[in-house]
């Protein structure tokens, strides 16, 4: 009999918005799996903290680059297509076994998740399970204390990554706007929010529901560059009701 | 000392899928609010279960109606506002009576909830804490075994209450879309989808994570109608990877 694998969301940093199934299956499972970039505890780890059983195998699986390449660059692909190979042949050999594996993700694993790479390549062959999880996106408006979507708004989620006129074009029809991945495209971010009259509006969250939490009108940060837990939020109408 | 509004993130519908934080504050609240429909045990509160102690008062806020009224009369706008008023002044009694107050809300808060209208009306007068839930979407997609948003897909969440050409142009920019609110605007979502090129890549979900989970293609849904708690899931692009 092969194991499960049980691709756990780990919501947004306070250990207290762990699901109580994620934590049921993070104490019982004999292998843990997270992603973690080179140096680093890795944050799905984090959040886990000592809920692991001493006895369980843990895997690191350690992002072979952070950014060095571009995206667009055709050796990241073939690089990072190699790495979710290898990850997932370790997963594979323990299910094979007949281990239950618990593979963290932070937030909501379906929700812009690597651990997506991962079910690709192993649910034909093996039983999986998914826990859905808190997302950033709802720790940040949470935290931010800012109503999100009211009625019939419509939200857009967009990552950061795209360039300006794909940004500006999307926010022309929101009423709300979440934008992930904000970075090194903090100063682009800024300048087509102001274009569209909606910097105002809009809201910085770094590390929302974590440890160094920071929350401020987006018009205030300076610099160009933002850490990687970090979104802009621009909130739907407020409608008096 | 006033008590502290704690707006409560329930989740999809399974009770295995509320957060720590949710259990504690819903266990320890001297008072617990909820709405519900009429003749209803209400969403929220079936999923709180028997982890409400039995000495505490509940508070269950009955909509004046469900489908009577068209969202667009006006005459929903004043008699909505009422109701929320009144449950304002109710929450306000206890809160400044010292104690604290659970409001359970579905899913996610902050995201389409009703629990808002509240939060507006007493967070300038109490303190409050929002313990953001996972959202239905999540747990519609999650429980379909589809990933659902990657790399630097465009997530559009909309609501089905919006006319044909609203969603239609919206959806025509979208990578990845959540369509909420299905009941009554199944037949126009499944055309619109159609036109759009992406009726086969559609999925219909009806109570994720709930009793009596449903999901099937949303080509093979026949009939004008769905259920309140229905969404349709388009997934973004799966990238080879
Ligand atoms: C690869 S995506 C993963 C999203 C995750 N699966 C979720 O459900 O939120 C990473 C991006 O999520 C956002 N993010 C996630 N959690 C966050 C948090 N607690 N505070 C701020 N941003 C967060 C940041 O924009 C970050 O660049
Ligand atoms: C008023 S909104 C509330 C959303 C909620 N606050 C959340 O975070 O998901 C109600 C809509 O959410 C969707 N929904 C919420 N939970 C669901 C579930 N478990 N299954 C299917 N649809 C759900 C349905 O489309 C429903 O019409």
């Amino acid at each position: 009999m092969s194991g499960v694998l049980q691709v756990v969301g780990m919501g947004p940093g306070d250990p207290d918005l762990l699901t109580l199934k994620a934590v049921r299956l993070i104490e019982a499972a004999p292998v843990v799996a997270f992603f973690a970039k080179r140096g680093r505890t890795g944050h799905a780890r984090r959040i886990a903290g000592d809920r692991i059983d001493a006895r369980a195998e843990l895997l690191r699986f350690e992002y072979p680059f952070t950014t060095e390449l571009a995206v667009e660059d055709p050796r990241y692909l073939a690089e990072i297509g190699q790495f979710y190979e290898g990850c997932a042949a370790q997963l594979a050999e323990r299910l094979a076994g007949g281990d239950d594996v618990a593979l963290l993700c932070e937030g909501d694993p379906f929700f812009y998740g690597s651990a997506m790479y991962l079910f690709d390549r192993l649910h034909r062959e093996f039983r999986t399970e998914i826990v859905p999880g808190v997302t950033g996106m709802s720790g940040c408006w949470s935290a931010a204390g800012i109503p999100f979507t009211h009625g019939d708004d419509v939200l857009m989620v967009l990552p950061g990554t795209l360039d300006r006129q794909a940004l500006a074009s999307r926010l022309a029809t929101a009423d709300a706007a979440v934008i992930m991945k904000v970075g090194s495209n903090l100063a682009k971010i800024q300048a087509v929010l102001d274009d569209a009259g909606l910097l105002s509006r809009a809201v910085y969250v770094e590390s929302g529901m974590m440890p160094g939490q920071r929350i401020l009108p987006l018009a205030e940060m300076a610099g160009q560059a933002a850490p990687y837990f970090s979104m802009v939020l621009v909130p739907g109408r407020r409608r008096a009701r």
